[in-house]
């Protein structure tokens, strides 16, 4: 069985689609990124999280539902598979709102989440069943929508003898603890902290420490780690989910009476040491798989390396390019709903139960 | 099989209820409608076709879900059915945007749809899987996403010998033509011309003239009459839209010389006799059905019944209550998608070919 993932993050850069080959396991066939005109993506900006015309909100997800069906049939073309021979395609769709966490809302208790790029026209252009939707039946569920990666890690790294966890550097840091052999019940997922929002931050202008090397030439403060590792967060058992809030101006503000290189080399060590702190709560884990933005960071990598006890790898040594990791994720998803399997971790998201996730079109 | 229908109008009254039970044909259970309450109105009107926040559009697609859900159950209390013997809903949620015919967007040509109400929330709440957005695939396979009341009344009305026409009679008048022993390839579907519009509007602050009692105290301008049938519209042939905006105010002001009661026995001649133009197409028709605000107009009726040579009777004769009707349509499209059946007719809607209506969410 041949699945299309696509996938539009909220940077709004384009269009990613991973082509997966399921037999026992899968493999990936490709990867194809499609830029959004700008017009397109100018489009998306102006109607995500704002005061909108219903009227472009629904032409713009018409119109997505076209670009999306064009980037699938652009990456069979490129890897050299006919269209007809995909069975599924899987469709995040572009998030034009999220709100995981319930508000007061005309007497109930609502959170919602608002994905568009119609997949009637998806499924109708490429003349392949097309699964969208993917968070709200979390959130139908009593659960946040998102993270979904999660019971993606599961699927990925599961091994039959080997404990794992996956760790994802973003700008918040999370992991997936997924014991050998495990069933997806058995799996914890949660942020251990900051992941390079804070690094990001001290770096200023220059916007991230390139492969670490501000850090590098840096001298930890150990003063300051000590102090930002009392923090209550880090001892707290899991689930538990750490906010970008939470790693604002006011946090960064304690960096403030040290010389840049040194601010930014004790803010990777405090990404290193929570995390450890985290990973150190499953001893059992044998290999710790990196993915994210921090994979490119060397330094941090090394750190990483020096710190933990486990195995310290990339995901892209288990075939799963970095970029293509989210698109690779839908298909993954499509796959399991389409067989009636769930999608979700409930401990992750917090809902109340595993469910299937995603809405079907057919061609 | 059971299946709820969830039919919430343009009206914003409140949600239709229908739940039908499918054997070799169907019969319908019950009907229930559950009042909008003021403030979910409200909401819905300004989130409808104008300027809005994304969020407001998001929130109230979950509210929604909340409420169908419970519109669903307690259509069932009131049947007194377990919501467990449901086996499907097919629900076509409140429609905020609707633009049949493509506009230049972004350099496509772009028809767009957009229906709220998260069926994800309507399946988990009610553990049935549930149906939505039978608009979207019309329109993604070239039609106009509308009308697709003409498939329900060929699964309705549809007979092995006898050859049917299902008038309706709204502010437009449209015929379904289904002859004996139809595929749903045979039927023609198409707006006949005027239906109580013209009517409504002559009759000015009373709205619309109860019972045909005004037209009844008149009398027709026969000249004005022959001249207004003159329109090359109703010797087209079809597939043929009439829209409202033919009916306007240039065109009410035509009677402006008549006597009120006169101008709409008028209206009323124009509106039977366009009607009974279109039918003399389908020659062997054997009987027209009627449904639609115009069925209460008791002259109207009478006057179609001495003008046309078939038999005319009210869909209601049928067991199919006119303000249930499109809640049972919706049952009933839900109820061929989940048997993978087309649910629209091509012809009507203007689409390239029939195609499965909807997604489908699971509990």
């Amino acid at each position: 069985m041949k699945v299309a993932g696509i996938m539009s993050g909220t940077s709004v850069d384009g269009i990613d689609v991973a082509i997966l080959e399921f037999e026992h396991h899968f493999k990936v066939l490709g990867f194809h990124t499609v830029p959004y005109p700008d017009d397109v993506r100018q489009a998306i900006l102006s109607v995500s999280n704002t005061q909108v015309h219903t009227a472009d909100i629904a032409r713009l997800s018409y119109l997505l539902g076209e670009l999306y069906a064009a980037a699938v049939k652009e990456t069979c073309t490129k890897i050299g598979i006919p269209l007809a021979a995909l069975n599924l395609i899987g469709s995040h769709g572009q998030t034009i709102f999220h709100e995981g966490e319930p508000i007061d809302y005309l007497g109930y208790r609502i959170a919602s989440t608002m994905q568009i790029g119609e997949p009637a026209v998806i499924a109708k252009r490429t003349g392949v069943t097309t699964i969208c939707d993917f968070r709200a039946d979390d959130i139908a569920a009593g659960g946040k929508g998102a993270p979904l990666v999660p019971a993606v890690d599961f699927r990925i790294f599961r091994h039959p003898e080997i404990s794992r966890i996956a760790l994802n550097i973003g700008g918040i840091a999370n992991i997936t603890v997924i014991p050998a052999n495990a069933y997806i019940e058995n799996i914890e997922a949660f942020d251990t902290g900051p992941g390079n929002l804070v690094m990001d931050a001290l770096m200023g202008d220059a916007r991230f420490d390139r492969n670490g090397e501000t850090a590098r030439r840096g001298k930890v403060d150990q003063e300051l780690l000590r102090e930002l590792l009392r923090n209550v967060y880090y001892d707290q058992a899991p689930p538990k989910t750490a906010g970008r809030e939470q790693y604002g101006p006011d946090f960064v503000a304690r960096f403030a009476h040290l010389k840049q290189a040194d601010a930014v080399a004790t803010a990777a060590e405090l990404t290193v040491h929570t995390i450890a702190k985290a990973i150190a709560r499953y001893p059992g884990a044998e290999e710790v798989i990196v993915s994210g933005g921090g994979t490119h960071n060397a330094y941090l990598m090394e750190r990483l390396g020096a710190v933990l006890k486990q195995e310290v790898r990339t995901a892209t040594e288990y075939g799963i390019d970095n970029d293509a990791k989210e698109a690779i994720a839908f298909a993954i998803l499509a796959y399991e709903s389409f067989h009636g399997r769930p999608g979700n971790v409930a401990s992750a998201t917090g809902a109340a139960r595993a469910v299937i996730l995603g809405k079907c079109s057919v061609p």
